[in-house]
């Protein structure tokens, strides 16, 4: 890399390239925040300085950003965080008691009574204990152990962070991560900036993205020809294909977990949002309790939740927890030590969580308003989900399961073999190329399949169901047109 | 690790355990929330619990958290974050027209106007803007890019994030880091984590822990015999050393990274931290450009910067930022992607970062008490850093260097043989043996030497001069009258 420059003095050059650089990093992809984002925030821009486009606006429907689509934060859990950053503010007679009772306490369990101060770097123990209250109320009772509970900088932290501390081994001793296929890419992104191995397990997009124990199977016995699986990852409700799983489902994963030495790591943060009858959220901690001691004592879980979804959508806030359930006392000191380093997730994310775990009580003042808040929030997206579906039903080839639950849907679209010819002509993979066209056409922003993964030969996108009814509405039918028009065009 | 249990059926041991761990994660040690930390949580729990000790209170002297230490909130800065956690205060007339002003301009550049919204992931646009201006007024009119500024959880994870895109390489070639020893442990901690190799370079204790091109030569050249060192790290005011550089020091290192090959990363969350006469802060952005282009267009550096310490001291927001100068291109790209995975810095702590490089101006109503409470609080810390000085080097066997800047005073102690011989019995470092008896007897926390480094043989311990000054003293009197008992003890 040495030349001399015109002086003929020897000139370097950076020290830091893309061939000096860690070669992990160089495999990470987000496809959530990929090449598509960055163009619609190109042409947001153009649009503010005037660029004539076939539309207005750009509407983002790649990301779970419920503030952003206009959805409004919950009065109570933003006059509770106010009071926390600015203590004055307990004088004043617009709050209600209930809400001061929450930043009183919040503040008490801060060092000097500032959340500006550090917290304990696993989180404030009195939000420690509220999380465990929380988990023991929602799965009937089964125990929950403040010290299991770590808080987090959202729930991506603490998933990246357990994914580390379990990678070690080289070659055929390397950890292998099963994780669906389509997955939220933020596991195979930290898979790929940990070097560790992914091990992909498909969904049967057939049976409504059910995951088969038989599927898990095969795609663990093909793994450890080349490498060492050792954690299985499950997201539910599903991201972003918006499948609930059954009780029966999560039993039979916890069997495999236990008969192929697995540790589980459930991604449980959309854990409110499901919508489809006859569906219920199942926690994995509740039904591994439930199948008695042989299970809840041994098999390893660690289960993930977070504010950025549900009926809160705080996503800015960055706050989540992880419980861990059955570790190893000596590598849980390990863990703690770990994210000591870090010195602890933000305290207003905390205060946050903490409001969530404990919101208003039916005698408490703000609890009418909470609960009606909190219902409309939970009972237009279950009417967004069922409209999604209906509407790209209707559409000839695109076919879309129902969103039973999360925040997305994942459906199915038929690309004429031209569209695909000419996709591969530009350098891009099909969907992508049919997203960035829906992009210039339509100002409407998705994510293609590919970004999640998808069987060989099929292609989908992911929307999320957040725009408001009436926009969404609109946005359906736009996409719907343009479908009908892309797939003439390339016939 | 099969076994069989009693019904003799194949028994597993657990997945993850210390063996099966990541290996890296076991070598993590971060002393600042170490073993006395942990032990000093504990005496609490037992004062609480009614315990008798020759103490009412522990002492927390072992972190850099400014609030927990009693040190009050600036107004400012929390009016204008509780408008941006609950805009209905807005309309409420108790807050100065600036505060509402910066709460509606924050909230404006929001998706959906609400805090709780992601951000972009370099963070939020009109911040960084404000962050470039902050950094061209603070170095007399050099440029700043706002798209070479990222916003982060606290300067931590910037620090973490740019040492983690440049680990590569096996063996010899691996990537070697530049850490000054005595050094915060986020450096090693993040360098074991990281596989990297640790390059150590020994600040100068007898002229006030200066820094000496000729050690870091010394250090490069032995490390070149088995890694491959390619970041330099200061920090600058010292943590845990206090002091401060020199324009000319700083100078020389640039030039030395230069003709070595070497990419900076300066470590500035102390810059208000400055008490000494005569002593002033230089970023290293000035100085690198004040050298001419033949430096400032290739020297590549990374600086950071936090709300956690000057005189906002507010460590649980995790606001931070950094500014790249002169990476390549296409690194930088990397850069971008590789932060979009965790979607976005938390936003309050954005808010507050705004706040902090755009505060409120002379012809603002909020200048003058702003101003006011500012100045305060770094005046009190002045005077904590004279005294600090000056009562420890009255003690027989402790010598401490002048706290030039930063928050810590970092004296060195004289330990008798035989309190290091029965420290060796205890399985103790010295350092860690002497800061335990104290605590035990005091009530005091400090941070033995050893876990910031220090010269074989010698010992010290870190402790921050934030506590008020009343009991500062009380404090530093303790110290002294302990190490004089310890000594006595062990003659």
């Amino acid at each position: 890399m040495s030349q001399t420059d015109v002086t003929g003095a020897p000139r370097r050059g950076k020290v830091l390239t893309l061939d000096t650089m860690n070669p992990n990093i160089k495999q990470v992809e987000y496809a959530v925040r990929g090449a598509i984002v960055q163009r619609a925030v190109k042409i947001e821009k153009e649009l503010r300085e005037g660029a004539k486009k076939p539309f207005t606006e750009v509407i983002k429907a790649n990301i779970g950003d419920a503030h952003a689509m206009g959805q409004k934060p919950i009065t109570f859990l933003r006059q509770v965080l106010a009071m926390c950053a600015y203590p004055e503010l307990l004088k004043d007679d617009a709050f209600p008691k209930d809400a001061k009772q929450r930043a009183q306490r919040i503040l008490e369990a801060c060092g000097g009574h500032s959340i500006g101060a550090y917290s304990a770097s696993q989180g404030i123990e009195c939000i420690r204990q509220d999380v465990s209250r929380f988990i023991e109320k929602r799965d009937g009772g089964i125990p929950s152990n403040p010290d299991n509970i770590f808080l987090s900088t959202g729930a991506s932290d603490a998933i990246v962070t357990l994914l580390k501390l379990m990678v070690s081994g080289e070659g055929r001793t390397r950890t292998g991560v099963m994780i669906s296929i389509p997955q939220y890419p933020l596991y195979s992104a930290a898979i790929a900036d940990l070097g560790a191995v992914q091990v992909s397990y498909y969904l049967d997009e057939d049976k409504c993205w059910s995951l088969d124990v038989a599927e898990l199977r095969r795609a663990l016995r093909a793994a450890r020809e080349h490498c060492h699986p050792r954690v299985l990852c499950i997201i539910n409700p599903g991201n972003p294909t918006g499948q609930v799983q059954s009780r029966q489902c999560i039993e039979d994963v916890i069997r495999f977990a236990k008969e192929e030495g697995l540790f589980l790591m459930a991604d449980e943060v959309y854990q409110d949002n499901v919508y489809a009858e006859g569906c219920k959220f199942h926690s994995f901690k509740k039904v591994l309790f439930e199948m008695g001691p042989e299970y809840s004592s041994t098999v390893e879980l660690a289960s993930f939740h977070s504010t950025s979804k549900c009926y809160m959508g705080e996503c800015g806030f960055r706050g989540g927890y992880m419980e861990i359930v059955n570790m190893d006392p000596a590598v849980k000191a390990q863990l703690v030590k770990l994210v000591s380093v870090r010195l602890c997730p933000p305290v207003p994310g905390q205060a946050l969580l903490d409001l969530v775990v404990n919101p208003p009580q039916p005698d408490e003042p703000s609890y009418s308003s909470f609960m009606k808040e909190r219902t409309a929030v939970l009972d237009a997206l279950a009417k967004k989900a069922r409209m999604t579906e209906q509407i790209f039903n209707k559409v000839p080839g695109i076919t879309c399961n129902p969103v039973q639950g999360a925040m997305y849907t994942f459906p199915r679209i038929t690309l004429p073999p031209k569209a695909i010819d000419k996709a591969k002509e530009e350098g891009q993979v099909p969907d992508m190329f049919y997203c960035m066209r829906l992009l210039e056409e339509e100002g409407i922003c998705l994510v293609p399949g590919s970004g999640f993964g998808q069987r060989e030969g099929t292609f989908h996108f992911r929307m999320t169901i957040l725009p408001p009814a009436e926009k969404l509405e609109i946005v359906l039918h736009k996409i719907s047109a343009f479908h009908q028009r892309f797939t003439k065009e390339f016939s």
